[in-house]
């Protein structure tokens, strides 16, 4: 199909391509593609998450534009992509967590919230009146056993051993397959994570970079000084 | 009709060509055939499924992309195409058997639920404010005899001793044809599978490979270890 | 008027043309057109109906895909055309007749179905936000006396006392014309009604010719044994 | 005006052209003209009505596609043009009297009951979603004294003495200007209606023609035998 | 700006063009402008009304086509342009009007319903969905002394001592202004409208001409007997 | 910006323009800028207004289109530009008063009544389906202290000493600038509003004029000999 | 991309460009890059806001056009871009304060505030039926500590030690970055804001200058004598 033929098609999310493509979808991707990555793991009792972000202002409060973030205190949860979109399903992944919680007394796990926020994804890309997200996310936890998922802007959720978001997701997964191993502990399971992320051009540093961990008993977010001694650690 | 006309006819799901046709079901299709193929055959007491699909990072948690899943535990139900639209089809199914059971105190049987979604995706074709479904379904179980049904994205429901949906069903079926018999037993019915879902092309593995079972207990997905057994007696 | 004009009136089908044509209406009948054709006939206590579709994969339960359904068990039903909206259209039909059951303790007739049927059709190519439906219905049944409408495209029902629906019609009715008579004993409307069906080229066969007969006490279809005793009695 | 400018301004019903006319109501009109055309005239003592229709097949049942039908017994009430258009506002006016009825336990004049359905029409040529309606109406009958309006698609009423809606229904209706008198008797008004209808190119028959009065005591419609007679004593 | 530039702001009434103009709203007054013009005088305890319509056909009853008719039996109303408009504004008028009784049991006056009809019109300016109305109003009558409004489509009311709507209302207008008196005697003030209302070229006669009074014991409307005595007397 | 680019953002008032545009609001000001300018001054104790308008036919009702009017009697209200939506926006005013009262048994001030003009005019400016009024207001009145506000059609309110809406208000605001001063007699206020309005082309009458004084115990439009005597005072 | 393949994505807010980019959010913050500049310091105890704005007209009652406003008393907020949509979101500000503390009897704290702006504002680029907002936020104050967000356009909200929004703006925060310091005591903030604000070229003086600070006790705005103390202290 030369360009003129694409044009046609991609100006609206809900119609389909005449070779079965949904453009807007696809270009929601690209939205992904070029937000700042993020690494997560599942080891033998934890999950682990590591974000690169660009080099950033000193005056911004790091907190506030940190990319791993909880959900009811419990999951960790990272998104990729338009950085609005993203904290807008940070939030419909709390609000859904809360009613559970209200509704059932018990804590929504992994699956439950990956997957109801990956409906609510999949609703943007088919109903007329809105575009897709343009953003990805990672929602990681321990609820019996750790577990992760990742939901892309088509709205579909997969759940993986250990997997990346955002820039260059495929070349840091090829990374992970080649050294991921099933119950890692949680600190080789970090390294790994910091190794995999850096891949062959981001230097990462206390400043670009996130560090998370999602235990059973909630999520951890590593100060300064836990990172630059796991940067150490590693020999990035 | 030349390129230029038919570009005129295909941009809203809710018109028909001079012809007669509706490109947006017809492009919905063909998102379906760029999905691996599900094989389905209804044997003496039960419906075998036969997933292919392209291999898989070791990364991933299968179970999270099976595409063999079951409706209120009792039905298999299978997808192709356009991977987020088919489970948000799975999960129509499941809630309509959820009310059906909550309205009737019975589970709902094949027919009703291949029904229940072909009209929901049917209105998905005609109404505005909505692009159809990019993903064909096919539906089997043993409520009373086996049956086995499929519904296209123009929401008609079809029911079938043996057929197959997604990448080169058409040929798929031409090889079931050619040896389907009713009242099989499950295993001869299961090899039937496998050697028409291989064709000329495509490599069975372990790991490429899906299989489930609907009995009158429900549906029962095989494990690597049985899935392995069955490639040997199958001589794939 | 040359075809760039034309493609200016039919993208919506809520316009007219500047002639006062409605060309959405006029293209659902081309999706009518190209449906395999099904006749009706008035007898003397019973109305028949023969529908031939082309050879259907030996692996499709016909029940599934047959043409000549029952609305309440009373009333026969066919389509021709977009096969989806015609199931869409025989629902509606149903849901019309359990309705007026609730509501007056009584099975609705021919007439009052078929133009509850007609309306809904109407609605569909007047207001916006859906497109026509692309299928023709034939509604034939006994309820005090033997009677058979059929509903177009643009929702217009007309009562005939033989007549076809699909691909040919013209020429089917053409043939109707010729030898039809009233009071037909039901026997001899069957076989009028092959012969009409078949025509110049349909070869019928079992496989591809689906009979029912609407008599006051319900609607049978004939099973393959009875489908070939009529074939062979009428010589075809 | 070149024909470039005028399709600018005739997709749509909503929007005047900068000469200040609505297109899609004039093409509406076009579609009234491809009717059939029918008279009325108001006698002394009741309203009569001549439709003429090209040849039907003999297997139509003629009652169903009759273009005089009543409203409520009382009124008659014909249409021309897109036929399930003209049925659909028919019912809109069974509808009102229905309710009138109900609300005042009184039978709606001929003013009242046309007056209603152009208000309807009326809507159907300003407000969005929905296109005009392409039929026009003769609405007649005696509640106090004889009285005939018709309905353009514009949603304008009109009373008259004698007119005619339709085909070529200009040339008609200088024919009736031409011979009518008030205080006609019935049948000298059955025969004037035929002379005019017939023109100068319609061939009368029993088969292309309808004809209906509507008295004090409610709607009449001619039977073949009446019609036959009608159509020697006016020596056509 | 040349005529394409205009083309792009015209085709929908909510949008101004760059140089601050509706279009359509611009294109409803040309509407106006095709329909008869009424002229409207208010005298010292009356006001007049005289409206010129083309010749009608001998077969409308000529009631029915009157510009001029009555809201509430009080005030007159007289509508210019696209004549299904003005008859749905008329009846805005009267159901206004009833409303308003109904609520403080009282007739509301000639500048409450001018300035509701007004406000009815503005909107179908400004909101979508809807085209404006293609007729202007002349609303006058006697509630505590005599006053006349008129109402144009872009929604805004006027008071007069006198004016015209619709074809050449401006040089009917310049006329007025030429020999109106403020406090004339009802009969002059009819004599006055009928020489204005003539011009140079339009034929006044008992067929082509309406004239009504507004009193304060409500609407009076002439008969072919006093339009004739009137027109003799006016030496036109 | 190329004229071809400015079009395609200028047709909706909902986009921005790629240079932070909205062209549709500034289309809106264009159609104020067309509009009668109106001056408005705060004084010591009282805000004086002063309108000037083209000449008017001698047959209006001078008070019918006076751009000079009152909100609940207490603040004055003035609009410059498309005039019905002018109408639209004091009315708008004149509900917020009246429900403001009934709510609070208390007269809206001028910067409330001002400030909830300006969310309604906002609104229209970025919500779908509405136009941006075509109409500025200036909102004065003595509520504890003489207060002046403008609203444009962006629907941003300011509070100005002394200011002016409409044609040429730029220039007429330069020569308020060069003689304003705070805590004028009203007297001295209304002949500097003169001064200003006349500027050096518009010729001010009786006829062209309307003036109007909000004083703590509301508004007082000023008759044509108060008019007359003003003008000679001013020397104009 | 160039220039026409831009101009496909960019004329709605609801559409992904092929390289994943929201062309109308992106033109909204050249908006806000059109309005003046406004920043924000926290310092020890308090937050200092400082804008500039172009000379404005002697008859502007400043108050009624300052950017450094209050949500409740107690935070300061200031917008840049387009006025009227920065108005809008200081009242959505407002109201949500009010609801707050109705709800919880407590007043709400400026992450809070912002979250809820930016969730607001986030909406309105992803659903259709709006346009974005065309304008920026500086919220700020003193709940438990000094707190700083900005929002901008896409709906992001980021907390700073220190920033500026609207008119180059990342020019004036390079320069507050190379100098702030934290727990600046009040004074020395109000001068760095100074200094930073006028950077090359911007000339300060108390008419183009607002000044506020946000201390534990609510928000106090600088009257001109204390803005120009403050100017001579910072030689500017």
């Amino acid at each position: 199909m030369e360009p003129n033929n694409q044009q046609a098609y991609d100006r609206g999310s809900t119609i389909f391509s005449p070779d079965g493509r949904l453009y807007q979808v696809e270009y929601a991707r690209e939205a992904v593609a070029r937000g700042g990555p993020t690494v997560g793991i599942t080891a033998a009792e934890s999950v682990v998450f590591a974000s690169y972000g660009s080099a950033r202002s000193p005056l911004v409060v790091p907190e506030s534009i940190e990319k791993l973030r909880d959900i009811d205190g419990q999951l960790g949860i990272a998104t990729a992509g338009h950085v609005a979109d993203g904290r807008r399903l940070v939030e419909q992944g709390r609000q859904f967590a809360h009613q559970e919680r209200l509704r059932y007394d018990e804590q929504p796990g992994v699956e439950a919230t990956a997957k109801a926020l990956a409906d609510f994804v999949q609703e943007s890309t088919q109903v007329g009146g809105t575009r897709p997200f343009g953003a990805a996310l990672l929602v990681g936890g321990v609820v019996d056993r750790p577990r992760l998922y990742d939901v892309d802007p088509s709205g579909t959720p997969t759940e993986w051993r250990a997997t990346a978001i955002g820039h260059e997701s495929d070349a840091i997964r090829e990374a992970l397959e080649a050294e991921y191993e099933q119950q890692l502990d949680e600190h080789t399971a970090l390294r790994l994570a910091l190794r995999a992320l850096s891949g062959d051009e981001r230097e990462l540093s206390t400043e670009s970079l996130d560090v998370a961990v999602a235990r059973e008993d909630g999520l951890t977010t590593f100060d300064e000084g836990q990172r630059r001694d796991l940067l150490e650690e590693t020999e990035l």
